[in-house]
């Protein structure tokens, strides 16, 4: 069997060293693996969430698209698509949207932790909040179940976000799914030992530091600029450099062999300057980089070459999910008329079956209802009310709550009528109001 | 110039004949006067929030739509279309939620009422609500927006709703614009003076006062049953009769002329017995109703053919919303990359122009950093430090907050470089950020 992956990757910056070593190359990897079957989608609604900048929007989905394709993602195999081509998202996100229990997503930890923030700092719990923080949690189900994945790799402050995803499946699969599964439950893969890179300074490489090595952009030059700009310390050639934590020998085994990383180490030890030790390093990741570049400069040259590749993933995308919606729309009631046209007068058959009660006034000028059954047989009569409005609520009461109220309602038995088939009529009528 | 108008009507009942002389036919009155532009939906969506059966949503929505057609909505002159046909709107309600305030939500009454309801009975604020509730008045601010209404005819406890999505509107002109209103602010029109026909016991026709009238159920004999149960006082024939606050009086209005309802008064006063009224009451109500009532049962018998015009409506209302998503992907960025490819490059030409920080360590083993123009001259040089954190957070905090932070900064300018200089490169990198 398959294992159906789900990848979403956020469209608001561009992709550096880290994230080629840490997302790019395994999950592209994974993907090759013969029982895969990858959906890796560009979040571009998730980035609206965090970005009102339209250019950098713009910008970022160009630079990772081009970077994940360049990178080897095979765009015949995987299914690569924006998350925007595909309006089944945005319709899969309103049907959940109606059975997901707000309180849950008062719990969601990205809500939470803006609205602490606000607390601690004085302010009203929402300010600054936006619907689109608040809600987060209910397209990142749709985004998974629309495709029903069963394997969604996430880091660990991901994983209640894939329990929302679970439970909500959960939900819509009671109410709707007439004992189908009608989503498939996803299970969270979580990324223990994702590879992280040091970065310039050495903490780990990230935008937020500052200390960030290119993947792509400032080609060689820039990325030997970086490399030699990694802080170390200020041993001279000749003497020996302790490999153990060095960001350069870290960079190194992200690229190099197990042999190469070896001698790398070796080298030091016994002397390698740091100046050589970057040139080398330089060329190890070159090595690796320079053809993805070369691909990289063609794919930016040529936009509409990506363009087709997403619009080819969005097609395949679409095919699965609009077969999914429509069982959807059909479950939830959302059917096209045409399919009603049979059922609609089986519906119309069985409603004479049901009894019905008739509210009138007697000539002593008091108010009744009566309770009668299809064939005409009065199975229930009530006494006479001063007012229309108690009479009107006995009936209400007896439509709502059936049987349970039979007991303490002013109303007697028809003639030769029993009990039970009194309990039988009320049952229907409470389950067809 | 017309006006466009917008009517939403929920899918969860089957309309009565208080609907019908409320809503209905005003409604469809007014679409036929030539200014008007008129857009009515079955808001399925909506339906989806309060109900959760799908059967009865299914016959709902045909019978209101068989209801409006057969009450003489002109399919060819109205926009007249269901709510789930028109994928962009649940597209344009995930951008209106990235801008949507949580704040505001917090506040509206529906959502208010069901929180207060929650509180008072001591149950959690937010139990058994569900986020379709809370998200409504987005959904509904997407359904008015996507069409560019110019007046939305609502009751006062829908003001609110349309306050939210001209709020929601300027906000997004404002952030996307770029001086364009990419939204007409939509206009509530209040409808004080709604007719309401009293039902079977004299209060207002309802269905949850179980007191309504059939509009088409069970035919001439369903309206004539109904009617016969309209509760009267004991007159007898031959006794004077008030008509001021009668329900048979207050009905009849509303189908007869002012003729005949003057000489349907004249006879009560002059001693018309109850049973005879009733008879005329129906027989002029059955006037109206009868050739819409075959209409109705022709329709409900060939569903396909309300779905047909369904179908003309959706795609008439799919020509417009989708010129309008185009429009709004183009302003938040959701951009076809074809369009990036000229100015991609433009981006990259500016880029050589801005300034760079670079981090490093010198021989004395303390951390520094600088900023470097674009030809190379050093615009600012740091102290020494001996974390390099420090050295990257002033980095930070240069990046982030430009000139404000220079003067604290622990940094001189370059030689021969003036403080201006700096600034506008500072600004000039907050910017690209």
């Amino acid at each position: 069997m398959t294992l159906r992956v789900l990848t979403g990757i956020t469209t608001t910056g561009t992709p550096h060293l880290g994230n080629y070593v840490g997302a790019i190359r395994p999950a592209i990897a994974a993907s090759r693996l013969p029982a895969s079957d990858c959906f890796f989608f560009l979040a571009d609604y998730h980035a609206l969430i965090k970005c009102d900048d339209p250019a950098r929007i713009e910008r970022s989905r160009l630079e990772i698209a081009a970077t994940w394709l360049a990178a080897g993602l095979d765009a015949e195999r995987v299914t690569f698509y924006r998350q925007s081509d595909v309006p089944e998202v945005t319709e899969l996100n309103w049907l959940l949207t109606c059975v997901t229990a707000k309180g849950q997503m008062n719990r969601a930890h990205a809500y939470k932790a803006s609205a602490d923030a606000n607390e601690a700092a004085g302010e009203e719990t929402d300010a600054g909040i936006s619907m689109g923080l608040f809600c987060y949690p209910i397209l990142m189900a749709a985004d998974i179940l629309l495709f029903n994945a069963h394997k969604v790799p996430v880091g660990r402050d991901q994983i209640q976000h894939i329990e929302m995803a679970r439970d909500v499946a959960q939900r819509f699969n009671h109410l709707f799914g007439q004992g189908r599964e009608l989503f498939v439950l996803p299970e969270a893969v979580i990324e223990e030992h994702v590879a992280t890179l040091p970065g310039l300074d050495g903490r780990k490489m990230s935008k937020s530091y500052d200390n960030t090595i290119p993947l792509f952009e400032g080609g060689a030059r820039g990325l030997k600029d970086a490399i030699a700009r990694i802080v170390t310390d200020s041993r001279l050639p000749g003497e020996p450099k302790d490999p153990e934590g060095n960001a350069l020998v870290a960079i190194y085994e992200a690229f190099g062999s197990p042999e190469e990383t070896a001698a790398f180490r070796a080298d030091l030890l016994a002397g390698l300057g740091w100046g050589e030790a970057k040139q080398r390093l330089f060329e190890r990741v070159e090595r690796d980089i320079a053809p993805m570049r070369a691909h990289y400069a063609e794919l930016m040259a040529h936009p509409e070459r990506i363009e087709e590749a997403l619009q080819i993933g969005a097609r395949k995308a679409r095919v699965q999910a609009s077969q999914l919606l429509a069982t959807l729309r059909e479950a939830v009631g959302l059917r096209s008329l045409r399919a009603v046209q049979t059922a609609a007068p089986a519906a119309d058959a069985a409603k004479p079956q049901l009894a019905v009660f008739k509210q009138y006034r007697e000539a002593d000028g008091r108010f009744y209802f009566k309770l009668t059954a299809h064939d005409g047989r009065v199975l229930l009569q009530s006494q006479g009310f001063e007012q229309g409005r108690e009479a009107g609520q006995w009936v209400g009461k007896l439509k709502q709550s059936g049987a349970a109220v039979l007991a303490e309602a002013p109303v007697q038995l028809g003639t030769g009528i029993d009990a039970e088939e009194v309990t039988a009529a009320l049952a229907l009528l409470a389950a067809t109001e």
